[in-house]
């Protein structure tokens, strides 16, 4: 038999053959793989949401920098994301384990009061999952479900040209914070009897270690009445998440640097580690904030939502997606997030 | 900090610990960690289900004698029998996988290939998941939705005494199954020229590796207009499933060798193993057959079920759950299913 690497492949291209495989069958089933979370209709008014994430110790977090109640509430807050993702709601998580003998009951406790952490701020229920002995490491794996309006739910696939782009909070954050305890780490490995110093990186490690799902921003735009035409998660980064809404809506788009969103301690962690803090916020991973775009018609009743940023604008010409650069340049945005 | 071996609790042990620190709060939840498959009420005549599984590589599963196609069908499988055992059927999966460089394309694509036989034979649509690397070995992770009318929906707790002990299909195949790839195993790694000779236990090694599960029955009791007063699918063996309704219904119970559906097959094997065929059928895991309780007043619509066997009754002491052997003994039911 012929023998194919994975990393011929890649994340993407490995899920799209998988996807190529199956046809959904199910008239309940709206919309399977290749958004942020499924989509059912089992009737009534609102459609059922399914996400789910795996986490694998060694690829998605490192636990001599990751406390082990922040892995298990950003393993529920990302999930979150998802379902917010598709303009919905939260209900109920499952939370599957695999750990060595290594894990003891106390650390299995201190993941388990970050999940509980989770579930608290987002109202949601734990109803399932499964515990199990693993050879080496931790996996976890969550599925979330969640809820939406069938009038509301919004896909990757809705784009329209002349619709404005906006995000969530702000970007790149993570990303930094990411290098700053890599960088802790090599410092301890070489003198384990030095003393941490992250107070300065303590905005951009937060970020990284404590995400929120921006559920917030799903509440105020249903009551704003106000339906993205598109919405995604940023988890792969800025310049991934535009690429996804493109493709799938067939449009192009035109985004600009004066208008990122990026706070005064990511520049500054930005500079620190001679990284571009522009860099850090189209391609850095791991911000969980929510991209979307809305009707210009909308413009009005978003433009003074403090956590919204408008940055751009969505064109017709599916090969144009481009960046403006505040010396008035413009560049194709390329994906460069992780793929894990 | 003190440290607790996760062994001292044991699985079941370390799910009661996680089960008390989560309080379910919302009131679609009607039934969270405790069950088969999570219980949940967004409206209309029907209950949504969840249930989730987590296949670990070497502690479920040994890929030196588990064909991928049958793996990524077992996993299917076994989430659908969680569904059938709260008298469900199955709608949707998402399967998310963590795998080494170790597995190719080609590999991806036989599991893929079972997870789709399964997907058609059940009638469920793929509708999510993920994939990602990892440091060893292979990670399944699989959740399933279902449906079930509520008026018809069977917990492991609603046992009532005096109703009748059902089981479907035969029970102890798959642990003789495992014994024997087990066997082959250890010849070939001594002897690796040899040819392995599974004919004579052809039926014991499909029940491990193509588990069925029960939905048939399900559709079966729905014909009939049955409802199970309790229901819990068999995947630790029949006696760790009956202690468990037998605990949540707060009653006893005596079930009869004489009655125990075993296919001759599993005799013939179990001698040739020197292992009791009985012990095999109460204690041997994997089966995923269905074991429930029926009202008397609903035995005479289901005595003709070819896929059913009456095997006891439910009594009213807690305390004592029985086996009574042909020669008239009566032993306590002990658990001594696969805690893994």
């Amino acid at each position: 038999m012929n023998r194919t690497e994975i990393a011929t492949l890649g994340e993407f291209g490995l899920i799209d053959r998988i996807n190529q495989q199956f046809v959904n069958v199910l008239p309940q089933t709206i919309k399977g793989i290749g958004d942020d979370a499924a989509v059912i209709d089992n009737g009534g008014n609102e459609y059922l949401l399914i996400s789910t994430d795996l986490l694998v110790e060694g690829v998605h977090f490192d636990l001599s920098y990751t406390p082990l109640k922040h892995l298990g509430y950003k393993a529920v807050a990302a999930n979150v994301s998802d379902i917010a993702a598709m303009n919905g709601l939260p209900r109920q998580i499952t939370v599957s384990i695999a750990m060595s003998n290594r894990f003891s009951v106390e650390a299995v406790d201190e993941l388990y009061a970050g999940i509980k952490a989770a579930c608290e701020d987002y109202k949601i229920d734990l109803v399932g999952g499964d515990t199990s002995a693993s050879r080496s490491g931790l996996v976890i794996s969550v599925t979330a479900t969640g809820s939406v309006a069938k009038n509301a739910v919004a896909y990757r696939s809705g784009a329209k040209p002349n619709d404005i782009v906006c995000v969530t909070g702000d970007l790149g954050g993570a990303f930094l914070g990411l290098q700053a305890l890599e960088r802790e780490k090599q410092e301890f490995l070489a003198n384990p009897d030095m003393q941490p110093q992250l107070d300065e990186q303590a905005y951009v490690v937060g970020r990284l270690l404590k995400p929120a799902a921006r559920t917030d921003v799903v509440y105020e735009l249903q009551e704003l009445g106000v339906v993205p035409t598109s919405m995604i998660d940023i988890s792969d980064g800025l310049a991934s998440e535009l690429l996804h809404i493109c493709k799938q809506s067939n449009v192009g788009a035109a985004i600009f640097e004066e208008n990122l969103p990026i706070e005064d301690a990511t520049i500054l962690a930005a500079d620190e580690f001679k990284i571009s803090h522009i860099t850090a916020a189209l391609n850095g991973g791991e911000d969980y904030e929510l991209l979307f775009t809305i009707s210009q018609a909308d413009y009005e009743k978003i433009k003074n939502l403090s956590q919204v940023t408008l940055i751009g604008y969505i064109t017709n010409d599916p090969t144009k997606v481009e960046f403006g650069t505040k010396s008035g340049g413009r560049f194709p945005v390329q994906a460069q997030g992780w793929q894990k």
